[in-house]
């Protein structure tokens, strides 16, 4: 080969380089104040109590970043969960992984540190771990429980550095012996999980199980790094469920499961899935009937109609608490539902919807408000599908104002492949103006199954935290 | 379900919002200037002219967004393409697939615009994309060639508008009365290409095969909506590959097929597979010797040496072409190169290459200058692969300092899993500081196979072209 050397000569002026101009200026992601609500004492399930303090992960005097929850319960206290499927698990999903396994799904609680991941830190990573958890443990060793069950495990933030483990273990005595069931012990745990969050993430719901009102309660956090993808005892988002409910380890996981691929795991910021993704659910029974008694184990072969209710439950609260993370997204200055209807089945209009959600182009529309079909007609075709699944000719798209809108009229784009004719782009624009707004995709397969994923856009902002931030 | 309706209240000063506080100014791209080159005449195949013109399909004056190429040569042009996967296929690729299934691998050229995808338009786009081939091909009924193959075509823009038709044929003529070989109107053709892109992307090379010198030129353009993914007679990226060369249809395809898997299909900006993409290779056999005579075709089976030459060739010069998308990628401030080696496969390494190069979270880190090897290891751990393809504790990670760096020292970041004790922040920072570098992965099979991937890093530049641009 020979390069043609003499002609590799810069060019001046006869070949001018074109430059961009573009005009968007940066927007502020707005203020999310809003989403933190209070909640009275009341609102919480029975039977837990929980605690946070200052133990210095972070480097911000006073700032929290240490919380356990414990069951105190004298019924033992089952668990599920849901980890990470990365392949570099992070110390605290490994040690959680075997707590749950040597107490045949049954726990004390669990223990949670942000603005240090324990990831990437070998087996050192592996003692400071099982430290955290075994501290919990003994701690309680003389309290109610079985003394028999562990202690789970979350860690949060920078990748690779190991934790301030002596200052961690040093301050659980003290966080043990503050433990309690008030809402502003449950609002402090919130703020202890938080990294690059703008707002502590609480919510609490009661509802009817059968005979008896169970409560349940749950933090979630996570801004970026999110695109969690969770399985059975395999998301950095954390998140945890408590529940005075009573229902069998088995059942809790299968209800887990189900609520996680259709909350956690349909969910998108930056298309990153972390290394230390966890959801813990937590099932004590300590909730009464008006006649003062517990209830039985809810099974899913014995309770098929309690089951069904707790389940719908647990995936409708998990969705909201998922709901939290995208409308706190890195940057984001939109909440963006991505529903995919009458695909050939859930797998596919999921595949869809993930495409869609992801993809830069999308979101960056979003942020600059444009009604951009062509890039989500475009993000639908690269679906990573056998060839025929999807036919051209059949995909509809509209964008659907949010609930409550002054106008909720959708606006067509897209008919069966077709492009509407005159689209009415003020339209476009007012609704893309909303904070909240929905993408709908038709695959045409009339009788077939939908999914949803949320997402946000994609903002200077964006770009701003994560060339500074070290996660 | 009860929510706790009463709860719901907007908590003030007592749970503050956190705000997030970053410092990241906005850095702006550096100029690409350099990587335009000056090619004499002399570098061309022989037996092609060009041309270019202002057709009105981009609003700018005098913008050229029109352009053909045709094959003068007295011997039919043998033709090859890869075509986006994507579902939604532009009418240009499905007509493109059509010429080229009736001409059975034989063209008379191409014609492109820029400006407009005439993607998702329906039937009407169909007819256009058949105007625009049938214009070009009739127009040249009476020159030399054979009059029963027929022309192919390209658009890139915008999707989901119609093309000024009209516009565009009644310029067909004039342009095909102003076609030359010289290197200026090869410049105006790459020019006609362009759409974000801020430089024209041509280049030239000349190799020996057999006892013939042989000339091979390419023009590509793209810098947004990037990550191709094309398949033999199936990227908006659009490339030409022009050679004197005389290879037959189907060892033209071959050829193709393999650089293109290891060129345009290994390069991504943003994640996004565009419903336009494609590269086109035309082999018209006027290369002579120095006795004057032309060489018999090369087919597979026939001449498995030359091909040998050829096709490693055309990967070579492919890879260079790909190499300018991404070091014009939109906002782009580095060139990055990631390398896997020693994965249990070629697809293995690929992937694995494919999902840190496509990272938000790598690329952002890297326009920040941070040497995150979390965040790359995160994305090598969640690449979808089968359980158990990766071994954690195999893994080893470094930075490369580009070819011509004053100090020429990578930077060993993680080996077999764990992260090196007292990483140098200091040399890491160098290294970033560069306008190209590389990252590199070892998986750690002794013997296996490794893949490449090109990249760059993501800016708020590239969130302001693309909240803008209506692509």
């Amino acid at each position: 080969m020979v390069q043609l050397a003499q002609g590799r000569t810069l060019v001046n002026a006869a070949v001018p380089v074109i430059s961009r101009a573009y005009a968007s200026a940066s927007k502020a992601a707005p203020s999310k104040e809003h989403h933190v609500l209070s909640l009275p004492d009341s609102a919480f399930p029975k039977g837990f109590q929980v605690a946070a303090a200052h133990a210095g992960v972070k480097k911000k005097e006073g700032a929290l970043d240490l919380g356990v929850l414990v069951s105190t319960a004298d019924t033992p206290c089952n668990a599920a969960a849901c980890f990470t499927r990365n392949v570099f698990k992070a110390a605290p999903v490994v040690v959680s992984t075997k707590v749950l396994e040597e107490g045949n799904g049954r726990v004390r609680g669990f223990v949670v540190n942000s603005g240090c991941a324990n990831a990437v830190t070998g087996s050192k990573g592996m003692e400071d771990a099982w430290a955290m958890s075994k501290k919990v443990t003994d701690g309680l060793a003389g309290s109610s429980g079985s003394p028999s069950t562990g202690t789970l495990v979350m860690s949060t933030g920078v990748i690779g550095q190991h934790l301030p483990i002596d200052a961690i273990t040093s301050k659980i005595p003290s966080l043990l012996s503050s433990l309690s069931g008030s809402a502003s012990s449950w609002m402090s745990l919130a703020k202890a999980f938080m990294t690059t969050d703008t707002f502590p993430k609480l919510r609490a719901r009661e509802f009817k199980l059968g005979s008896q009102t169970v409560r349940i309660a749950g933090i979630d956090k996570g801004a970026g790094m999110i695109h969690p993808n969770m399985g059975p005892p395999h998301a950095t988002l954390l998140g945890v469920v408590a529940t005075d409910a009573s229902i069998s380890p088995k059942a809790l996981q299968s209800a887990l499961t189900y609520a996680v691929d259709r909350s956690f795991n349909s969910i998108t910021v930056d298309g990153d899935m972390s290394t230390n993704d966890t959801i813990l659910c937590l099932a004590n029974g300590a909730a009464t009937s008006s006649s003062g008694e517990r209830a039985q184990e809810i099974t899913e072969e014995g309770n098929p109609e309690e089951f069904a209710v707790f389940k719908e439950e647990l995936r409708s609260f998990a969705e909201e608490l998922a709901q939290l993370v995208v409308r706190d997204g890195e940057g984001a200055t939109k909440f963006v539902t991505v529903r995919v209807e009458n695909g050939p089945s859930y797998e596919v209009s999921r595949a869809v919807a993930s495409s869609v959600a992801t993809s830069s182009l999308v979101k960056t529309a979003l942020y600059g408000q444009d009604a951009n079909w062509g890039r989500i007609l475009c993000a639908v075709g690269y679906t990573n599908l056998p060839a025929g699944t999807i036919s051209p000719t059949s995909v509809s798209v509209s964008f659907i104002p949010p609930k409550g809108s002054p106008n909720p009229t959708p606006l067509q784009l897209l008919t069966n492949g077709e492009p509407e004719p005159n689209i009415d782009e003020a339209r476009g624009s007012e609704i893309l103006a909303e904070e909240d707004l929905e993408i709908l995709i038709d695959l045409g397969v009339k009788g077939g199954e939908g999914a949803k994923y949320w997402t946000c856009d994609f903002s200077h902002e964006y770009v701003s935290i994560n060339a500074d931030y070290r996660s």
